[in-house]
């Protein structure tokens, strides 16, 4: 494997970090890997768990020559690291991210930088759950999408070498316009979460209904609303808050649409139900198809003896 | 393992009535075990994969001399067998059924059976995606609750004979009314399940977004709820029809807590958003320690090495 980069720095140690680490290596990807967090236990962590080759207390530090910076912070904090990492950025360097959100996170970042750097902004569509240092596996990108959303006059030659990189760490890459990106994002992902978010939240208000219930009768179905409603809220308020107006417009589409199963329900339209959850079978069909998960039943996880 | 009924009669021959029968069999529950299903193919389906020792072309042959008769029908058509396996009902016998509705199923079941039988409802809360015999598993009801409603006027000695038959099929019993039943899944089942079903139809139906792009770039909380919208089309559109009062209001408090947070974002107030985020975790949490899942990450489902 061609090292793409010398020197990278992570800034930023959470789960999306701490598995570029460790994909990193399982390719024997850079020469060194550096990092940098917020808090001494999790820059701890990721040495510990040698997801990085070391570690500094500052952004700025990390960010010294290297020849790939990535910013894995929160998208409401990516504007103020890339000012502070910005004196040391050296001439020539490349500056990425992995923020789920990228208009925002272009203005917010570009802002900041030199001319002399490279801006190829990215999002790895993988995640799970649970996050900080020791949530990281190095098999998190494999197959999964990684989206790059360079602007037109970025150099092509360090837009092909980002790819590379990100092929290497197991992904498929495609490259997208920040605003499309953003929309595919709201539908495929900020929305959904939103919703589960939401669901969870009138579970436990429920005064009729003791929380207790909703914990032993929970159906898989469910159960998977509350596993996506597990996941960390600062990223998730910082998506929301930088990517409004896709978000908006998307829930807009819901909610017009759940009105109309809702008068279905109403005025006992068995026809007009039936039809749509046919409809929505195809698209769990096609997601199969892709290969991107597998028919096997997971509402009963781990219960088949023969898994 | 005692005999608590010396002949089960399975009336449909789905995922769950294919569990049942391999689950009883697991546990040597019954002296013989027969079914109905309407269609040739799944009686012949569930022959071959020995969820039934014999099968017949019509309810009424399979419910005769039953000790204990199980409806596991669409809930649409639970009054309409109920009126064609009156005739073969034995004297003494025990009717039940395991309908996602409880309060309808009561009232469409129970008008057409005669006094000498004991009618206690259940619903096992279990399932998958997947329907049909074939997908059925022994395993299915392990540790899972199986809700009896009974009017209080019943048999004691009855329910109690039908808690140790689903005791001995894997499953923890409880005991509720009709309506706080359809009240508590409306919210940890029938709701989030009009939602995913919603959500899905909304990404297929963007003009902006192509299906290749929500099938590619779908995250896991998108995955999960394709393979909610994969459900049995039938199944869903009976429950909603059936306990459309309950899915009615939930949805209503659902819309409120919606609106709530759109609002929230639409001013960007991150607090709001954060302090919601942070309490959603808890009931996570809680599920968790229940038992009813796992911690282990799943969005990156069989993806690590060691999993």
């Amino acid at each position: 494997m061609t090292q793409v980069y010398e020197k990278v720095a992570l800034i930023g140690l959470g789960l999306i970090a701490g598995s570029m680490g460790l994909a990193m290596k399982r390719a024997g990807l850079a020469g060194s890997i550096v990092g940098h967090a917020h808090t001494a236990k999790s820059r701890e962590t990721a040495l510990e768990l040698g997801l990085v080759d070391a570690v500094f207390e500052t952004a700025v530090e990390a960010a010294a020559d290297a020849d790939l910076v990535v910013l894995c912070v929160p998208v409401g904090v990516m504007g103020t690291v890339a000012a502070q990492i910005r004196p040391a950025l050296k001439a020539g360097a490349t500056v990425s991210d992995v923020g789920s959100v990228k208009a925002k996170v272009i203005e917010m970042v570009g802002e900041h930088l030199p001319d002399n750097v490279h801006f190829v902004p990215a999002h790895p569509i993988a995640g799970t759950e649970n996050s900080g240092p020791n949530s990281g596996f190095a098999e998190l990108f494999d197959k999964k999408w990684t989206i790059l959303t360079p602007s037109p006059d970025t150099d092509e030659g360090e837009v092909a070498k980002l790819r590379e990189f990100w092929e290497a760490l197991g992904a498929n890459v495609d490259i997208m316009e920040p605003e499309h990106h953003d929309m595919v994002l709201a539908v495929t992902s900020h929305v959904p979460h939103l919703i589960a978010y939401t669901m969870v939240g009138v579970a436990d208000d429920l005064e009729r209904v003791t929380d207790s219930e909703v914990i032993n009768f929970s159906t898989g179905g469910f159960r998977d609303f509350t596993r996506i409603a597990a996941s960390d809220p600062t990223m998730w308020r910082d998506v929301f808050l930088n990517n409004k107006e896709a978000t908006l417009s998307i829930l807009g589409r819901f909610t017009e649409e759940l009105f109309d199963l809702q008068r279905a329900i109403r005025h006992g339209d068995g026809d007009q139900l039936f039809d749509h959850f046919t409809r929505t079978r195809a698209i769990r069909r096609s997601i199969v198809e892709a290969g991107h998960d597998t028919d096997a039943d997971d509402f009963g996880r781990g219960q088949k003896k023969d898994d």
